[in-house]
């Protein structure tokens, strides 16, 4: 598999933006979460001006061997390709927030159980029809994992070139909240009935049906001290292209916004090859899908939206958009005391 | 002083609003925070399809007879004028955030101690040159109060004859969290001591300064049964025609998107006044300004943001905007189940 370099941020900047930011037109700290956004953004892009260019957003879909079992979602697994339709169409959440922060989006059939009609808009990258189903063998071969992350790498290197460095991803696959617990307990060692949710949208007694499955799944693999294998058994290849999109942009030195629950599972795998990628990541919101507030301690990150959102399709990336755009805004054009002519705060 | 007629919301249509949220290509109540504040821009607006026409955001900014004591804040009272030179010039935080958003701002004097050039961009309504000081005496007098209410009251039927339906407000003015603190102590019966912050920034030592001057000045006016009376004792000029400006919004059914500490002491008069006004009001955030937890405790009332913002201006409303904006998107431009052919969840 292709290897990352990552480089770790450089702090040497900090005393230069904190002076920046203290020195605008505001009282010191006033502006919360935002001032370490803006702290963030100068940090991956070693600037005090930074800029968000052609910000994008990607959806993997693909299917999940277990879905086929009905038990782990109340929707039918056909629901991935129709809805993969459905943003092509430009019906979905996705589209309609994407379009009104202007984010570039993007589709990609990752590995949908269902053979589209080529459409431009839909970029096809399928690895199979679907995973297999782990509850019987691991859901893809080492092969089909390392060519899954290899994708989601040139997908980067792609965007980058084409002027990109904000990118945020979002998944579609009817079972994939089964393969975000598994991979959280494997990576997170937090018990696996402590990592499962309603998904779509279970009942409790849905709950606990899923999280007796998925037991019986992390028995029957057990759980890896190799990170990429805890891939290849739990996985979807959404979640792995995903993983291998998100090391090649902290590679690029791109910001990455993390989205919700399946999409943290993906940084989960990343972070565990190269700890760094954290450095060039925000944290979109904390979605209500239950294991994901833990994930997010996990990684000692911050989410900045609470919204209580549980859609996917990388919604919380998108509707949080503005608001990494306001912190980069206030840095590059709110005046400074000195400039305003205003009175600094009597020390 | 007018009497304003605020008509309680028409809860008729909500099952139909339901019903729409929940046949939108979606996991149910997946879009959490935003299907509410969706529900509550239809009930406003008493739609299906709501639209956010013209928003507007108004600044007031005005002095306080307090300040010159400089207890109550590390700046100077001379910041208030030099702030709303820095609004003129487009510096200040609000303007960023407007301008990003595509929100029009205006800077209304409402009693700043300065005399300005005559600007086209600033709406001179000077009341005077600050309030008194309310530790010696009434903060306003009956008719001043009434003139600001008033005021406010014209401006926004003003906005709305220009198409405006959804409204926020900001406000500048050295020293206005010590109004807003007595405003809320005498609204909402908290001691007055849990209601006072540091403010743009006052050291812990300052803070108890603050809470010994304003308990003073509450034990020296009384709490008053009367709304008006506490505003005329303990507000200032910018508060009282926000709190004109809300009431006439809300008698118009405008959307007001309610800001952090002080602008939200404005709609506690407004609803010792009008309790129905409530049913207009979005709220945008939780200020890391202590009091305003409480503040929103007592209203009953749930920020859409956490953000430890702190800056008073309006940059709360500006910044949540977006999302409040995804809101009424998702409702009109969202594909249903049924019009983009994907299953629904199987019951």
């Amino acid at each position: 598999m292709k290897l990352f370099n990552i480089s770790p941020i450089n702090n040497e900047l900090k005393t230069q933006i904190k002076h920046k930011i203290d020195f605008k037109t505001k009282p010191l700290n006033s502006l919360g979460t935002l001032e370490k956004i803006a702290e963030k953004l100068c940090l991956i892009q070693e600037t005090l001006t930074p800029q968000l260019n052609n910000t994008a957003l990607i959806v993997f879909a693909a299917d999940h061997g277990i879905a086929a079992t009905n038990i782990v979602s109340p929707y039918p697994q056909e629901v991935t390709a129709q809805m993969v339709l459905n943003f092509l169409s430009g019906g979905a959440a996705i589209n309609v927030f994407c379009e009104q922060n202007n984010i570039n989006l993007s589709i990609v059939d990752a590995g949908v159980n269902f053979e589209f009609t080529p459409n431009k808009s839909l970029i096809n990258a399928k690895i199979a029809h679907g995973t297999c189903d782990y509850s019987k063998e691991p859901a893809m071969s080492e092969e089909q994992c390392y060519k899954a992350i290899e994708i989601g790498s040139e997908l980067m290197i792609q965007k980058h070139s084409n002027g990109c460095n904000c990118i945020s991803f979002g998944e579609m696959g009817i079972g994939n909240t089964s393969s975000a617990a598994l991979l959280m307990s494997a990576f997170t060692k937090i018990p696996i009935e402590n990592c499962v949710g309603k998904g779509t949208g279970l009942t409790e007694t849905g709950v606990s049906k899923k999280a007796t499955v998925l037991k019986q799944v992390q028995e029957f693999h057990g759980i890896s001290t190799n990170a990429l294998e805890n891939l290849q058994n739990f996985g979807g290849f959404e979640i792995a292209m995903i993983c291998g999109a998100m090391l090649e942009a902290a590679e690029l030195k791109m910001t990455i916004i993390v989205d919700g629950f399946i999409v943290t599972s993906a940084l989960l795998v990343a972070q565990a090859i190269e700890p760094t990628i954290l450095d060039y990541c925000l944290f979109s919101h904390v979605s209500d899908e239950q294991g994901h507030k833990n994930m997010l301690n996990y990684l000692n990150a911050t989410p900045i939206l609470q919204l209580d959102l549980r859609l996917g399709e990388g919604t919380g990336a998108a509707i949080v958009y503005p608001i990494i755009q306001s912190a980069a805004n206030f840095m590059n054009k709110m005046a400074s005391f000195e400039s305003a002519g205003v009175s600094n705060k009597e020390n």
